[in-house]
């Protein structure tokens, strides 16, 4: 597998994008993407598990039944959610302006929005805007339309690989945005992948699935899940790899280069974190099952307690394991280790002697890792997230404002 | 029912209490209480469930079994968690120490210790603590005790109530400490309450469980489940009332007054939330079960996104919508209304244009109501909770060092 330079979603062939400003957002910054494949593509998708689900979303889900697309748009600053009934129709028209210019079938073009509840997207601006944007279609533009997407997000998140299918060679780009209200099952997040696998849809599907939920499930940056987030990806099929529909062999290659894709951009998630200043992996080994395994991981990356402790870099591991004991999960806790980085903290539930010092050391660097040996059984599972500041409440507490 | 004033766990007669300075906090802060009945008491109990639990608090539990008391120590500045062996042997000695003075059973001293986990309990210092404690013992005692357990806690929590029970006056007393890491099933929350009533042990169990259910675990600071945490309640039956254990109208007054204390108390506890400006109470209506709007009432009442907002004064019901979306709740969205005091601020599922002045006058009093009418049953739930500010992560930053 090979990682690529200047990665953006448009690190594959056949897909144009823009970013571009439409006046949602102040001070002219993008706020309105725009992504086009040269023909139709299969697509496959995951959404927010939230039953408040925005209007653009909704839309989006109910024309990714036919697994078909051919543009997506998105804009940031409007979550156009929870405006009844205009949500949905501003939508629609949107989209249809996009589809008028592109030439293509109503249905198969895709809307997302991220931003404020609450507000009703302005329909106006954005089919000016995506008239704009579709002139500054370009197969450099991945990158603009990934900063079309961004809202408390401090830097851009975009991840390209290589894989070998079949003696071909197979592209897979992802891009996201999302920095609070992060959790499991899609939080505040929008990613778009793109690649030129041949692949069907049930296959598609599957591997978006089965990768999601080991990727951007496995991100919390505050336990809240927004109601507009969404992972798409869309296969051109341009490698000309033989259609991965049999072969276990070509379907595995393909889901760790995905997998590779997706990884990256949730640990960029995790780390670009609301006010964050390190990035934290919490895994959890030995579990009696699967669940286990994961709840506690769960429980230590939500807790304020032990987020903030991590803030303070103080190696607080009473809160962790305060915290796995109240998660639900079943495990002795007179057998659980703690590690900070290679720390042993605590050994059989209990306090052990540790060089302060060498925590500190450990603390001090931009990513930590924890882990909770719980001695019971064989399950693992792990999730990253990101220590809690002043600055998750400065920027939470005037956020609509 | 009558509120007294100057309220303390030894507005009771027949209770003593001191709260005195052993050395394990800096400063001659005072960090043991000792609190004493005239004759041995009937008592009952709710403990943590979290699976981690205290040593202190583990003997406890053993030596309530009985439901009988004579003593209840308490200490602050260390939990006594998470040790090994040596953890319950301290426990045992301190218990032992105070049963010798008094001349009581030794299985009649309870002790709960709060703190910091993972450091051994001064087992010397709370020996000759519990000494000085004993010396100390008065009828005025009970807010030097109060005292003695606080942490984070800025104001001491102590509420006294009178009813009248076939004839006879009836006080219970209760004071709370807690401030941090409290969410229902007892977060760090240490809480004894005193009565005369004479009960049967039998209703006084079921009356504390009834009652903690819908006071202390209505409350959430931040959704930290401690492994310490627990509510006594003494009863010495010198109100000479008829005993408690077939009169459903005098039991009924027992739990009203009782209900008095903890509410106030749980409502004490949320106001003073670690960093908290402004106390919470979010109340879910006509839900379509209780369970529902109990789990809605705790996602908002949880959501660090929706506590921020208030810190900050911001009327950003959108946050609230998507805490009920994703907190699993069956629920319609599209039928719910949300107010923020008596304000309308989202019609069915919704924005609506509101004043945003008046908002903000309901979003800068230190009591604010948010209601979410479901508009699906008849069942509702509450929770109290605090904002979420710039103090909570500077308290919980460096909580240990």
């Amino acid at each position: 597998m090979k990682y690529l330079e200047n990665a953006s979603i448009t690190s594959v062939k056949g897909f144009k994008a823009s970013g571009i400003s439409c006046g949602i957002k102040a001070n002219d910054r993008k706020d309105l993407a725009l992504i086009v494949s040269d023909k139709t593509v299969t697509a496959a998708g995951v959404y927010t598990r939230n039953i408040v689900k925005g209007h653009s979303l909704q839309l989006t889900m109910e024309r990714m039944k036919n697994q078909e697309v051919d543009a997506v748009i998105l804009n940031s600053g409007c979550a156009n959610a929870c405006v009844g009934d205009k949500g949905k129709e501003s939508a629609v028209n949107v989209t249809k302006a996009a589809a008028e210019l592109l030439g293509v079938k109503e249905e198969n073009v895709i809307i997302g929005s991220t931003g404020v509840i609450g507000y009703a997207l302005p329909e106006e601006k954005m089919i000016a805007g995506v008239k704009n944007a579709y002139d500054a279609l370009s197969e450099k533009g991945g990158h603009d339309a990934e900063l079309a997407v961004m809202t408390t997000d401090t830097v851009p998140k975009e991840v390209a690989v290589e894989v070998e299918i079949g003696g071909k060679t197979v592209t897979i780009a992802g891009m996201a945005k999302g920095s609070g209200m992060i959790h499991p099952n899609m939080g505040t997040m929008i990613s778009i992948i793109t690649t030129d696998v041949n692949i069907s849809k049930k296959h598609l599907n599957k591997a978006i699935k089965k990768v999601t939920e080991q990727t951007f499930n496995r991100v919390s940056v505050d336990g809240d899940t927004s109601v507009c987030d969404m992972c798409i990806i869309l296969a051109n099929g341009n490698a000309e790899n033989e259609l991965i529909e049999h072969s276990w062999e070509d379907y595995r290659t393909f889901v760790e280069g995905l997998t590779a894709v997706c990884d990256g951009l949730a640990r960029m998630l995790a780390k670009d974190g609301e006010g964050a200043t390190k990035l934290l992996e919490v895994v959890v080994k030995n579990a009696w099952s699967q669940e286990d395994a994961y709840t506690i991981a769960c429980a230590v990356a939500k807790s304020p307690l032990c987020k903030t402790a991590f803030f303070g870099e103080d190696a607080n591991w009473g809160r962790i394991l305060t915290a796995a004991g109240y998660s639900g999960a079943a495990f002795d806790p007179e057998r659980v280790d703690i590690f900070i980085g290679d720390l042993t903290v605590c050994a059989n539930g209990a306090a052990l002697p540790f060089d302060e010092d060498a925590a500190l050391e450990i603390l001090k660097k931009d990513e930590v890792v924890v882990t909770i040996d719980l001695k019971d059984g064989t399950y693992r599972d792990r999730m990253w997230t990101c220590d809690f500041s002043y600055d998750y409440v400065k920027i939470n507490g005037s956020y609509r404002t």
